[in-house]
């Protein structure tokens, strides 16, 4: 069960970009698998993918394309990873199949997105016989079907519009995105799609992404696994009144506010459905000597096993964000840390706070949201990863996912 | 239950090395909980320590001390960690204790090692009246009973003794251990004591003991935490006929595989009998393009939590290794990689291996003892880790620990 993610709502469509989805059956599933998505000539496109070493398929292709892009090909069910240049033929083909039903368009336009199972081959026919049937359901108001075909194991679909005020009139921005996290590399992980009607250049949407994911999806950790075929795309349409002039231009400033917000509720939805999640934790670390050390600290709290079991179980048990913490590899002195749960001083200079009963913490943990919170005494600079429990269905999920 | 770990035997004695054990009621136990252990003037003594930030009071006090070490108090139940210049005060009381009933002995050649709880301080009269108890049941031949005496929530006590044959006679060593690896923060994790009878100056000891160290404990893990009382001891009594007389003597050699012998046994008993463990698993890793990354690679698939959960089902899901060694931050090419169970090829230059069956790996992997074996296809530089897989049981324990 997602800690706390809202219902779907109805999404906004978002001018020049259209949209279709079809159950290409591709593992035998009873909802949709399929979803093309078609750009208007003059949008642009920017993406960041995994840093994973052993990169799918799909990944190489569509960053070698990001430049050229005109539509999205993105399919659950089988992530086309650890398939080899067999692979990347596979998904070429796909995408050839979707340019062949859009004239207007090349192959090389055309960008592949999979997720599912690792080292079996994409189920090609279908596939081709998918997207044209995907294609002849182009419509702009169809985001509301993408977010549920391209969910794998999700629980609830993840998507969220956003009329983002700006100086120059207002933009239209629509997100989705799926997984529970780096937590499913079978089911092949992260994958988001944003879209807003501005008219973006490239050179300014890259790094406008990169800054938004460094803030939003790049939060999140579920158990510190990452996946082969994560995928981030933000499309600029150029179909709205805002058009951005350049990187002094201060409606990219109000813009890339609007988007960060969108992103973030999706990196936190991913959280709150992370696999077995039962609470939904928000670690936030000030005074490190760097931010790096800060994040260093934040993703050892994260993802330690120790910590995310006594979280599950509601047990302040405190040592274990102090081991949390000397582990890290961040410069930490202990007599400088002060460690909270919520409103909650649990330990002060590394020592048991005066006056802390285990009362109170036990009180927050039992909430099924809480904020730890550790500052480590050099400073004001702060950073913030999101996480979540880690229960007897974690492994449950895990050891029986393919069985 | 503990994978395959063998029965306590009789273990040997090491003359100038002299053991005592009592129950202190620390954490009201009704095995002893306390050791107290002596050497003669002449024996020398080396120790490596976590490498935590939160490194517990009694760390600090017995690395400094470790130059003029003649006796080490060692009690489970309470960690004196998180307790701050208290938590030191506490110890040097304790080892005061020992001190004041072996009057050959300052407190300052008494070195504190501590188990347990975190941030808790020590019940320091009950300690200094064990102490006395200890010191007045101190033999050679009490080893077995500190092996049980420093247990916490261990399942069964590890230790080994052996005679090592050298070129200048036989060396007659011991060694004893606990922790169910870095997996245990509350309880404090791994201290391991180890003596022999030669004669080895502390210029030679020391590093004698980081590469045995190297080669056993620090290949081990559970979950990656890491403790804040860590804690490895080898002490040289002398007594024995055999004298190490420099660097090149080739009897340091022989010293020392026999020393990595048991170790090595120590560190995988460790692991076989890490919380919730079913089965025990050895990751080598070949052909990095370092040592380093070899070693990278083989924590990032020891210490994926997808990976654990997998082997714990006995579910052949060899996608879940090629994330793992994709994430690791190691130098990958992944049509370069095999990847083995046992005997068994999975991928070969990172696809599926011609004529692979699922059910021959799903064979290896209904083993209570397998090894994943990964060849980044860049030379023989080889290593290895020993970890164990991820149960329910895992969680159970560390979500229940204190409750």
């Amino acid at each position: 069960m997602a800690v706390n993610v809202p219902a779907l709502e109805a999404l906004l469509p978002i001018p020049g970009v259209r949209i279709g989805t079809t159950n290409a059956g591709i593992k035998q599933r009873v909802r949709d698998d399929m979803v093309v998505m078609v750009m208007d000539a003059d949008a642009t496109v920017a993406g960041v993918f995994t840093q994973s070493a052993f990169r799918a398929a799909p990944v190489k292709i569509a960053e070698a394309r990001l430049d050229q892009a005109r539509a999205l090909v993105i399919n659950s069910g089988n992530a086309n990873a650890a398939t080899g240049q067999v692979g990347e033929h596979d998904a070429s083909a796909v995408c050839d199949a979707v340019a062949d039903s859009l004239p207007e368009l090349k192959g090389e336009s055309v960008l592949p997105f999979s997720t599912g199972v690792i080292g079996t081959r994409l189920p090609v026919a279908a596939m081709q016989k998918g997207a044209l049937e995907a294609v002849q359901r182009l419509r702009e108001d169809n985001w509301n079907a993408a977010a549920w075909a391209i969910m794998t194991t999700d629980t609830v679909p993840k998507a969220r519009s956003l009329r983002i005020e700006t100086d120059k009139g207002v933009v239209i921005a629509t997100g989705i995105a799926k997984g529970a996290g780096m937590i499913k590399p079978d089911m092949a992980t992260m994958l988001g799609f944003m879209a807003l009607d501005a008219a973006v250049p490239r050179a300014i949407l890259q790094p406008l992404l990169k800054r938004v994911a460094d803030r939003s999806f790049n939060r999140v950790t579920i158990d510190g696994d990452t996946s082969t075929n994560d995928s981030l795309i933000l499309i600029a349409s150029g179909k709205g009144p805002v058009a951005v002039s350049g990187d002094d231009d201060p409606c990219l400033a109000q813009i890339e506010q609007g988007l960060t917000a969108i992103a973030q509720d999706l990196a936190m939805w991913i959280a709150r459905d992370g696999e077995g999640a039962t609470r939904f934790v928000t670690v936030r670390v000030r005074g490190g000597k760097t931010s790096a050390d800060c994040l260093k600290v934040a993703y050892a709290i994260a993802e330690s096993p120790l910590v995310k079991t006594a979280i599950f179980a509601g047990d302040p048990n405190w040592g274990r964000f102090c081991m949390a913490i000397g582990r890290s590899g961040a410069f930490v002195e202990p007599d400088r840390v002060n460690l909270h749960l919520d409103d909650v001083c649990i330990a002060r200079n590394g020592l048991a706070a005066l006056g802390y009963e285990e009362k109170d913490a036990a009180r927050v943990m039992a909430q099924q949201e809480l904020t730890v919170f550790v500052d480590l005494g050099f400073g004001n600079i702060e950073e913030w990863v999101w996480t979540c429990d880690f229960s007897y269905d974690y492994v449950k999920i895990n050891a029986e996912y393919r069985s």
